[in-house]
């Protein structure tokens, strides 16, 4: 997890400071400290997490977390050592929680830290005109920041990185050997909130986006950072022109990603995966490993393994040739 | 009507100017000052407006509107007391009127009035680098503007508002606490133009761009001004990244616009409608409140308040998921 | 071709100098000289080109090209007296044969000869704040150049075009009377790459974008340059925002494209086409002349001149809209 470079965390949390947090009055028989918010799949035992649809109970009973919110309805599905503290909207509360671990979290105006790049600090590094630098920002060794770039504080950038020019970074990590094309924005807060009459009430998001080796991202992304968990992308893996990646997408190594194909968010896609142009894949899914995704598809079940599909919605590709002949 | 403080209007036209610059020949019986032009559904009596489609002959029967351009076969469903200036292509002749009232209004260049600001008069406000500010922006309190970006004149931008940086906003009057992130252009003319074997020609755009309070605007997105009424987006409406919102689209309130969205011109929008990821909206559609149109889908015919639509071509969405199951 | 103006050539290449670059071990009879390396349609007699595909055969024989690097299965249907270099994969040596011709073709870094633009230089040239212009680059007379624009060494722009601000331009030549939005991104390699477990192999893209006269190019397009061949947009055609538009696409003349529609690569699309938003085209297809094609369509096959066409994938309309009332 990155994001403790990012975002500052409270430390010294109880649960009873949670319970305070969400205004719950509750007799506590014993009160221990909370590390951490974390997603099911990562939290350990002193973490907090949340279970907000049936989807996921397997995932909560087998998770080491003890502190999970959730709806009164889940309580039955969960093992009794579970610690629940049950509210009557999970998503709600649980943006209540992560802004009491993460008080800056929902603050996402631009970094007045940037300014231009002390020349001997990156002496490594080529700079193109007009680039805006944050604080603590690591970038390695023969890489290229083209001209108006900014590069938001705590970013990390690897070795032999070749980042073009109008690009925006914030809250990323991105290994070695990665090309960033021009105008790309990355690491701005995920599209999620609950929505109220009066005023929609913004999640906070405290992943961040990962990129592995090797990446290649084209021209005007937009990759959002996750709002628990990260965005991550890996090795190897080549998205061209205007492609949308939501918050908590985990890409996996080798893919294919062809231009103006959008990801809904939290979905997982898996190894050696190629999605042709304007593809659309809805949120939480799960895609295979060597799956092959026509143009054009809309992607709106799991897909297995080894798979190729082709239509809206998206179904075998023999199937849709077939009946479209 | 905003566009008062955007685009420069001639004075003292009577309709025997209007008719000159036609460059048709008629006697007049009755000479009289026109203020302005309007669509139909705006225009007051004193003002020219346009009839190009017996679709909105309604519209033009109860427009409070005396004097109207349209084709000769229309006259017959007009009242007799309307005065008509019959022409033989009425969107090209609109384009001239447009223009021989706003003579500024095809000029679409940078606007190079723009400078960094000045500190003193936006004391409240807090700027990135690079900035630059036109004539006679109004920006509120507190509110924040990001690296490298471009407000043109006369822009105005209320309280408490997050502008991300790379932004681009000409022609455009924003409300208080709304977000725009990084990378939109707004407020550019809208792809508005009479086809021409040697050269396309363009119709003036004097419209502007109206964003309510609470909106947010997700990163580059495109958003076009109004041809003769404005575009616009209502309070607490939230677009996610990469949305297409063509000339004069009304949005209501408390909408939920997905990634890849796009709008083609003039269709209004209800409140509380929320559109998946990459849904298309064709041009001069009404779509009722609280609509639900699923991601993907293509939306070629109006719908109907509390409908849930999905589909290309968008048809109900139980018949939808009969069909493709 | 443009290209010798923008990337520079090894010069006195002789096919034994091929033969080392790909390591091919061969008594060569006959040693002469190659000048370039071009595309089966455009090279001549002393150049060098290329056959994967049998779908290219008839244009292999008819080509006045005698070198031809191609698959030993494909031997027996070209003439005997074509020089035929046998590899066994015609791609990734293509790449190779082109990285010999043009060493920096791989290098897609931001352009460091930028700077300032020089007002003596452009003295008939309006240039908006923060402009930054390469080595070479040529301007026409009352062209106005937008705020914070890059546009990289020996870029060509006619008289009396208007470049909007936030445009990044290389490796484009562009005609008079071109109007270019604000956030384009013209001129970046395509995206074509030879996937590789490890680490992808990028082909070198030698071909530039050619815009003709009184085009219009949307806000935040993105425009691919050719890989051997040149990306060209014939006279007067528009392109709405956000079009995405890949390596080698040819688009004819007096063309409408609708906001988000994308092309694949290699595609070539005749005059007085129209394509509605969002609608896709898939790669190596041929759009006649005077072709309709409805929003949101999925074109795979190539169509004939004046055809309409809407669906996904697409056929012809009256089907189309038969088949979904």
């Amino acid at each position: 997890m990155y994001n403790k470079f990012f975002f500052k965390k409270r430390n010294k949390v109880f649960v009873q400071d949670i319970y305070k947090a969400l205004k719950i009055k509750k007799k506590i028989t014993e009160n221990y400290i909370i590390n951490d918010i974390k997603d099911l799949s990562l939290a350990e035992e002193q973490d907090i997490s949340f279970l907000h649809s049936s989807k996921y109970k397997d995932l909560a009973c087998n998770s080491k977390c003890k502190t999970i919110i959730t709806l009164e309805k889940f309580s039955k599905l969960l093992p009794k050592e579970k610690n629940l503290v049950i509210v009557d909207n999970v998503l709600l509360n649980l943006a209540k929680v992560v802004s009491f671990f993460y008080p800056d979290s929902l603050n996402d105006n631009f970094d007045d830290k940037c300014s231009k790049p002390n020349k001997k600090k990156y002496k490594y590094v080529k700079f193109g005109k007009n680039v805006l630098v944050g604080k603590n920002v690591k970038i390695g060794k023969k890489s290229f920041i083209g001209h108006n770039t900014i590069i938001e504080s705590n970013v990390v950038i690897g070795n032999n990185c070749n980042i073009g020019s109008n690009v925006i970074l914030k809250k990323t990590v991105i290994g070695d050997n990665v090309t960033i094309l021009d105008g790309a924005v990355i690491g701005k807060k995920g599209y999620g909130f609950y929505p109220h009459e009066k005023k929609n009430i913004r999640y906070p998001h405290i992943g961040v986006v990962v990129i592995g080796d090797n990446v290649e991202i084209g021209c005007n992304n937009t990759i959002d950072r996750g709002s628990i968990s990260n965005t991550t992308i890996g090795n190897n893996t080549f998205l061209d022109n205007q492609v949308h990646i939501a918050h908590n997408i985990r890409i996996g190594k080798n893919c294919i990603i062809t231009a103006q194909v959008g990801f809904a968010g939290s979905s997982v896609i898996g190894d050696r995966v190629s999605i042709g142009g304007q593809a659309g894949i809805s949120g939480h899914l799960k895609i295979g490993n060597n799956v092959q995704i026509g143009g054009g598809s809309g992607v709106i079940k799991n897909i297995p393994d080894n798979t190729k599909v082709m239509g809206y919605p998206a179904k075998d590709i023999r199937s849709f040739l077939k009946e479209n002949r």
